[in-house]
């Protein structure tokens, strides 16, 4: 494999100051759901623990050493799963934890950032105009930046789920993973080409924020001007160089899937998996569901990566079309 | 402590037999639902699983057994998540199962035993009658019955449940357990009180289902004539001497709750921690509902056993009433 900027000695490192109640989480079969998707299914689940994200995995590392090194302080973008984990890590070493989101954002991700004692800054725009504000906040206060995805805990954190992946001999063919600043992706990914280098490693963008996706056709970073999905943890328009060159070299395809396969991937998910999911923990299930040919007869793992949703969305979300008959 | 029929050395060494997708489940703090039940809540969440219940830890025992000693058939009564678990467990072993159940269980719960390669029997009445045919059918065809709380195997596998919770120095005042059979609560309580008996153990069971609680509170066996309650996961009228028995010795207290008080539970955690569960599984957050004086400045773990509904009656329950504010 060619050189990603991670390194697998350093994440089994750095697995090590992350708390248990993030790792070794379940990975199961998923029966139910066989006969809907046509292909036999597992399920990485990132929900069940403080933050109901795969984000503590991350913020544990970076807090971790923050503390360490005598910081105090740190700030960071989000859509609101990052700040959540952030503010976790945060609280419990006695860091000054900011985090600067669009007022837009999923309202129970924002409610859960104050909740674990962040200063929550909202900006009247999309996430990236938030990126702006956390790296001027940054520079202003003098205190670290916490950049997701460019930053290299956030992916180790990541690729410590790539860990439990492959640990035992994994017995599968593909790993569907979120693809939003691309931390999931290269850190999963760079630890299953490592370790597991015949399972495809396969990424999965909304049509309506597809910058990262396209900039992996392309093969260099391609921005768009605005985003339209539902999957607000995955909402990105400037991916970042480093992150694509990384993407480049452990993702074996990335594809893009239309709100309405999302939506039914969570509907699937609640209906077979009994998993409330956020719209981007569903990609996975989507991406099957559009390409049914290519993955029948594999067995795909789906890392369900989050479960934050606003209770009104989500029933407006999951209730309005009838299930689909298993 | 006084005796019970089980050993904690034999339970750790049941443990060895039990597949890992059924244990080291996720034990995570739920600050979300705090202030809405107001005290301190961990789950342990028993649903990220091939059965979506806890029952598969006792159910590996049982089939590891039969199957080390040569036997090819194992038949049980069910409500629904024994016989999946055993339908699951015995398949990957070689057994024949044989499923007894009353036509009225959840009908999620028979469409995965069936889809699990088990044979099904419906009887025309209650899960007593259903444990009566099930014992016939042993009889009958010189088979292994699987009487679920009664043997010791059902109650070890539930008891490494109680493993869990006490590795590496327990931090919770209580843990409040479902009561049906009594297998769960014997078997957690045990090692509870075995390895940190300052731990409080609570059982709890629906007022319409009350026989084993009232035969606690009376220490003697109580049956009762019918049973009222959507929690179909605990709804036994007759219980067993000997598990009784047991109980008497772990639990320190047995208490009744109404049934709007479990669908509130549902309703709570799947706002509050988005998790769909079964009725039997909110008895915990129930009990906290019904008596918050109570709880106030504890710290309460639930075992949320099982996440296995029919789609229909579950949005029927939780999507009747107005969610409380947190």
């Amino acid at each position: 494999m060619r050189q990603t900027r991670l390194d697998t000695a350093r994440i089994r490192a750095a697995r090590q100051v992350v708390d248990p109640v993030f790792l070794d989480t379940p990975l199961y079969r998923c029966e139910a759901l066989e006969p809907v998707v046509g292909c036999a299914v597992s399920i990485k689940l990132e929900t069940a623990n403080p933050v109901r994200s795969f984000k503590g995995r991350g913020t544990e590392i970076v807090a971790s050493r923050l503390a360490d090194g005598g910081s105090r302080a740190v700030v960071c973008a989000s859509a609101g799963n990052l700040g959540q984990a952030l503010a976790w890590s945060g609280r419990g070493r006695g860091l000054d934890v900011t985090v600067v989101a669009s007022r837009f954002a999923t309202v129970a991700k924002l409610d859960r950032i104050r909740a674990l004692g962040a200063r929550l800054e909202l900006v009247d725009g999309d996430h990236e105009l938030a990126r702006e504000r956390a790296a001027d906040i940054a520079r202003y206060e003098g205190i670290r930046l916490l950049e997701d995805s460019l930053d290299l805990e956030s992916c180790e954190g990541a690729a410590t789920i790539g860990l439990e992946l492959v640990a035992g001999g994994p017995s599968f063919d593909t790993v569907l993973i979120a693809l939003g600043g691309g931390a999931l992706a290269t850190g999963v990914g760079h630890v299953v080409k490592e370790l597991a280098p015949a399972i495809e490693v396969v990424c999965v963008q909304p049509l309506g924020a597809p910058a990262l996706t396209r900039s992996w056709h392309q093969r260099r970073v391609v921005t768009t001007d605005s985003t339209d999905t539902i999957a607000d943890g995955v909402a990105g328009r400037r991916p970042i160089q480093a992150v694509l060159d990384d993407l480049l070299v452990v993702a074996d395809d990335a594809v893009l899937v239309r709100e309405a396969s999302i939506v039914t991937g969570m509907r699937l998910l609640l209906e077979h998996a009994g998993l409330v999911v956020e719209p981007s923990a569903a990609l996975g299930v989507a991406a099957i569901l559009e390409d049914r040919d290519r993955w029948a007869g594999r067995h795909v793992v789906t890392i369900v990566c989050g479960s934050n949703v606003d209770a009104d969305a989500y029933r407006r979300w999951v209730g309005a079309a009838p299930v689909p008959a298993s």
